[in-house]
C-alpha cells in the first residue's frame, strides 16, 4: 500500500464524512486552509509519543491514538482554549492494516466526542512515533496562562490526582483493587478526559493555569517559575479518588499525587477577589475542584503536612533527565 | 540536561531576541497564542524526516535543520501563504550539545531568512526525528490549490528541475562535476529556496500549483487527480540548470527531471486567459518559469517527444511503495 492510498484509507474518509466548521480545504493538499474563528486567536500544542518511551512495544493501537489526542486536548485546557483542527505525523515501521484501523478508529474517536477535525499530516516510515500537533481558538486576553499568578493567591486542582501514577501501577500489577477501581483507574489512564469544561468556567476567573502531566509539585513549579511566586502545597488537602483510597496507603497516594504526573487534571491559582466567583461554581456542581495550597513570595514549591515541612518521596518527570 | 534547560538553551534564546508580530506567548506555556493577521485563512503543514529514511546517519545537524524548515516552506509556497509561524517536534536518542548547537543554528537561520518564528515544541528521547509544523496566512479565495486546474490549461515549473536527484547523485560521488557545479547542486539540494517570491506572483493567475517533492510526473498526477483532467508533458521542454547539461546525458537528466523529486520548484497551471498577465511577470524577469505540458480531458499524465509516446525511466518516489 503506497503513501497516499494509506492516508485515503485510513486517515481520510472520515473527514468526507465530517466538514468541519472552519475547514476550506483540508486533507490532500500542500497546506490545509483553515478560518480562525472572527476575533479569536489560535492556540496550539504539540506532542510526541515514542514507543518504548512514552508507551510499550505492542501497545493497543485504538488506546495509543486515543491518548494521543486526549493529552493534547488536555493542553488546549490548560490554555482556556477550544477545539478546532489537528494534524497527525505518524511513522510507522510497516503498513500493518489491522493496526492502522484500530488506531484509526480510536482516532476519530476522540477527534468527534471533542467536536476537533484532523486537517493534514504526514505519514512515513521509521521507529513507531506519534505526533499530534492540536489546534484551537481562545477568546483574547482570556488564554490561561503559566504567568498571571501571584502571591496570596490559592492553588487548585480539579477532580482528584495521583491516578495516573496508580494506574500504571494497577496495569504493572503492582497493586492489588478492585476489579471496579482497577477498570476506573485504567479508563482514567489510557481514556484521559481533557478538562475542557472546566476551563471554559475558569476563564476569567483563574490567575494561571496548566495542566498535570509531569506530578503537581513540577506543574506548579512551573507556575512559580513563570510567575515569579513561591507556593505551599498543603499534603493533607490532596484530593484523592476512591481506588486511591481503597489502597489504605496515605504515604504512597501522597507520592503519586505529587509526582506521579499522567493525571491531566487542571492545576490553577485563583486571586482572593476572584475565589467567590470560583466557590459559586463549585457550589452549584458545574466544577469539581479542591483548594491544595497558596502561593507565597519568594521562589520554588514546598510542602506542609500538620505545620511541618514535608518531604515529597518522588519528583516529577522529565525527559532527558 | 532536562527537558526544560534543553529548550531554554537551544530553542528560546533566539525566540526572545526577535519577538515576532501575531505572538501573544510563544515557547513555553501549554500553548502557544497566535493571533492571525485580521481576515486571513491559516495555511499549515507537516513534515517529517526520520534518520536512515529522509536523511542518512550524522547528517550534518546544520544542514539538516536548514532543509527541515525550508521544505516545509516550500508546503506553503505551493498554496500561495505566507511564512508565520512554526513548531518543532524533536526526537534524539541523546543529548548532545554539539549537535544541538548546529542543529539550532540551522534552523533559526532559514527561520529568520523567511521572517517565521519557532512558537513551540516538544523534544523526547527516541530515535532521531525531526517534524516541522509550518503555520502561514493566505488571503482567502488566493489560495493555491491542486484541484483547480482545467483542460486547455498549460502546464509550466519553475527554474530547473532534476537537480535534486542531480545532487544526491553528486553527493553520492555517481558523477563527475566541475567543482562549481557540484557546489551549486549541494547547495540547492541542502538549502532548498522555497518559492515565496514567485508564490505570492502567482496568486490569481495560476489555476492550481504544488511543489515538486516526488518528481514532476507524480505531482503533476495529484493535480490531475484533484481537478480530474490529464495532463501531456513535452519532453523536450525540460528546462534543465546548467550543472545537469555539463553532465551531456539528455535521457539521464530527463529521468531526473521526471522521477527525482526534491526540487522544491513550483509546478502550476494557467488558463490561456491568464497566460498573458504570466508572460509578462517572465518577460519583465520578475519570475523564472518554462511551459512544459498542456492539460487534456482524462485522466493520467503521459510525456511526449516529437510527437511520439516517450516513456520515462523512473517513477515518482512514494513511502511504503
Amino acid at each position: 500500500m503506497g503513501e497516499f492510498e494509506l492516508i485515503r484509507k485510513f486517515f481520510q474518509r472520515e473527514q468526507a464524512e465530517n466538514p468541519a466548521p472552519g475547514v476550506i480545504q483540508g486533507i490532500g493538499d500542500d497546506c490545509a486552509i483553515l478560518a480562525l474563528p472572527t476575533a479569536q486567536h489560535l492556540a496550539i500544542s504539540v506532542d510526541t509519543l515514542v514507543e518504548g518511551v512514552h508507551f510499550p512495544v505492542g501497545a493497543d493501537p485504538e488506546l495509543l491514538a486515543e491518548r494521543a489526542l486526549r493529552t493534547n486536548l488536555s493542553d488546549l485546557a490548560a490554555s482556556g482554549a477550544s477545539p478546532l483542527w489537528f494534524t497527525l505525523a505518524l511513522t510507522l515501521p510497516t503498513v500493518e492494516e489491522d493496526w492502522l484501523r484500530l488506531f484509526s478508529r480510536g482516532l476519530f474517536a476522540a477527534a468527534n466526542e471533542y467536536g476537533c477535525v484532523l486537517v493534514g499530516g504526514d505519514t512515513t516510515k521509521g521507529p513507531l512515533t506519534v505526533t499530534v500537533q492540536i489546534m484551537g481558538s481562545v477568546e483574547p486576553h482570556l488564554a490561561l496562562r503559566r504567568d498571571g499568578a501571584s502571591a496570596g493567591d490559592f492553588v487548585l486542582v480539579t477532580n482528584t490526582i495521583g491516578d495516573g501514577a496508580a494506574a500504571l501501577a494497577a496495569i504493572q500489577e503492582r497493586i492489588a483493587l478492585t476489579d471496579e477501581h482497577r477498570a476506573w483507574l485504567q479508563e482514567k489512564f489510557y481514556r484521559p478526559v481533557p478538562r475542557l469544561k472546566e476551563s471554559a468556567l475558569l476563564r476569567g476567573i483563574a490567575s494561571a493555569a496548566l495542566d498535570i502531566s509531569d506530578g503537581l509539585l513540577a506543574d506548579l513549579g512551573h507556575i512559580c517559575h513563570a510567575s515569579d511566586v513561591g507556593a505551599v502545597i498543603d499534603v493533607a488537602s490532596l484530593p484523592f479518588s476512591a481506588a486511591m483510597q481503597s489502597l489504605n496507603d496515605i504515604e504512597q497516594a501522597r507520592a503519586w499525587a505529587l509526582g506521579g504526573g499522567d493525571d491531566y487534571e487542571l492545576c490553577f491559582t485563583v486571586s482572593p477577589d476572584a475565589m467567590p466567583d470560583l466557590a459559586l461554581l463549585i457550589a452549584r456542581g458545574e466544577l469539581q475542584a479542591t483548594i491544595v495550597g497558596e502561593l507565597v513570595p519568594g521562589a520554588g514549591v514546598v510542602c506542609e503536612l500538620d505545620g511541618e515541612l514535608y518531604r515529597p518521596a518522588q519528583q516529577g518527570y522529565q525527559h532527558f533527565s
